[in-house]
């Protein structure tokens, strides 16, 4: 399925530059950075994280959740439960 | 639909106490209470609001987002995409 | 102390304007807005109470966090950590 | 300064930690794992994140805020104004 590869891929390219910021920042600690620059640079790297949790979940809804309402039953009502509750997460987190 | 009426009820109710949370706080900046004990009701206020978000969230992934994936087509596509949006807005607010 | 009355005066009006943002959030439920629409407003609502909660940790900040330093020992200590707790469950929220 | 120090190597320890985080979402995405499970993660990351936030925030005010208090004057407000800065981009991330 060349839709979910691609997707897959863009994850991954996010991640990659999320694990680049991060080690960016251990640099800017040890070299002692003033803190509010290190501050500014961790509210960088949380909204990149949040935009992946997002980006996962935008495709999870377009593939498992849409799958699931198709076929209907409980499986589906499972699937929505699952995703609310996954989105409850990343909200407070 | 019956369902649809208990939810609505239900936010109703979760968003008139939210109301009397807020005349709470506007008493006890009136009455000058300390600084820190008003903070933490805008918190327990914030995270009232938070689930009224994620109650209407719910409800409207299991009936039309739902709905609109078993009638396919172009339509569900557009349902999960304002359903992201809606989600992105809440993750960043 | 004029300076705290007119801090205390704008944090007022602004509960009060959140308290008509609940509102109206009540009167789009009980409309059967679209659910959507009534997330935004949400979103908008949250923001609002957010900005009340950082107004009100800007003057703690400004007065009685400065204040304690300024008298020093471990009563300034007591009061950092005390903001530093408030700003966690603000940031947690 | 010991105190500092001790505290550096904490924040490094913590932001090395997120880094394993960040290294292990992406194995779970190259492995197909599932979505809901890696958005788990991504919340748990997020959190660790923040918490990495918080103590920058905690030792800033203990000390770069708490001594320009002492010192007084425009130069004490200014950090004060900075900290509230950082503290919201910190609350809207």
């Amino acid at each position: 399925m060349p839709g979910y590869d691609g997707e897959k891929e863009q994850v991954l390219k996010r991640l990659r530059r999320v694990e680049g910021q991060v080690r960016g920042l251990q640099r800017m600690v040890e070299e002692d950075t003033y803190c509010i620059d290190v501050l500014t640079q961790v509210s960088a790297t949380t909204r990149a994280l949040q935009a992946v949790a997002l980006q996962l979940l935008d495709d999870h809804l377009a593939h498992c959740v849409v799958d699931a309402a198709r076929e209907g039953g409980p499986a589906a009502e499972a699937k929505v439960k699952e995703a609310s509750d996954a989105i409850a997460r990343l909200v407070r987190s």
